[in-house]
């Protein structure tokens, strides 16, 4: 039922579980609602619903919600106490980098291997992982027990690669190629979208007055 | 007055661009605000407030919104008919996979150069772009004329990279270092953060069971 939850509150959720790990590690023992929506830029009101949505224990009036709890009830709703397996698919730069990144650490995603089509890449270790033919994505992934996909090949080559990851059983693509993928409706993609946060960027910084300009 | 635009509202701006964008590319005239919802994952009337907060020109009753003056309005309301020059802050390979990505074209971002401390780097063309010793960034600004910043560095260095931008007068960070920094009130940050995807990831792929089970 939780899986209920509309797209932009589980967008939210994650967002609090960010704020809450940063207070616990401040040491922080009690956090109220208009705090934790100060800090994630979202109203107390908005906090509290999006909590009895995810129905997790309720804060105390005046106190408010007890942090590590809180933390804890949260990371359980998102599916963040169980360990995911992750395959990068594409090791090109994109790839190397995020093979690389100190995103993963203390969260329970394991980088497990990659898969590229470059014969120069495969059967090397590269950012600390073995890298495999794609070819073979769709007869290892029950053996490497793969929950999750990093897409980042070339744009041409998405929706190929793509359909390999979906045949071969995997139901978690997070898309970091610019590009729409088409995937049957028991996979879930998520878009990494830089262009995104610089078209907000763009927004908060353009003077005043040219905002008031009628658009060329 | 548009500044006052809350950030979420901002977001799905950005959002309803996008959609605008595929809808011209295949072709589209007319598209009602149930179809920019629908294919933006909001409702209809979140699509009318939210036009009507950035006060672009209404649709007309059942045929909707013309399409491509949409997206020329929203364009210019989020500030993307002028031209951001931005540098890269940071070459190691992430810095450089973002420097080689095409993510950017059609869009008035224009990667200007790019800055790193390695003197293996300085003063080589890396991913099309003329790498600056990162000491020259605040002396370099003016002349090179740029608007944003992409902070690409290591964690360790992020805070140290980013004082050297806002001494620069950069007023706009793009933020792919997974690290909280700290610019004054007139610098906008916007973060990039892979990991937010991945949470909302693991929510959808939980098995049902476990999200009832209680949080470890």
């Amino acid at each position: 039922m939780n899986k209920d939850l509309p797209s932009v509150t589980v967008s939210r959720l994650v967002g609090y579980l960010r704020v809450l790990t940063d207070l616990e590690g401040e040491g922080v023992v009690y956090a109220t609602s208009e705090r934790l929506g100060g800090a994630a830029q979202v109203s107390a009101h908005q906090v509290r619903k999006d909590l009895l949505l995810a129905r997790v224990t309720s804060g105390t009036r005046g106190r408010g919600y007890t942090v590590a709890i809180l933390r804890r009830e949260l990371s359980g709703t998102l599916g963040l106490t169980r360990r995911w397996r992750v395959a990068i698919v594409g090791m090109g730069r994109l790839g190397q980098a995020i093979a690389d990144y100190p995103h993963y650490k203390g969260f329970n995603f394991e980088l497990v291997c990659a898969f590229d089509r470059d014969p120069h890449k495969v059967g090397k270790v590269i950012g600390g992982l073995p890298v495999h033919p794609l070819e073979q994505l769709t007869s290892r992934t029950t053996e490497l027990a793969l929950d999750i996909a990093f897409l980042t090949v070339p744009v041409s080559s998405a929706q190929a690669a793509t359909d390999l990851i979906v045949a071969a059983g995997i139901r978690g693509v997070l898309n970091f190629v610019p590009t729409a993928i088409s995937v049957p409706e028991n996979v879930r993609v998520e878009p990494v979208d830089f262009l995104a946060g610089l078209k907000r960027l763009a927004f908060y910084l353009q003077p005043h007055d040219e905002q008031l300009a009628p658009a060329s």
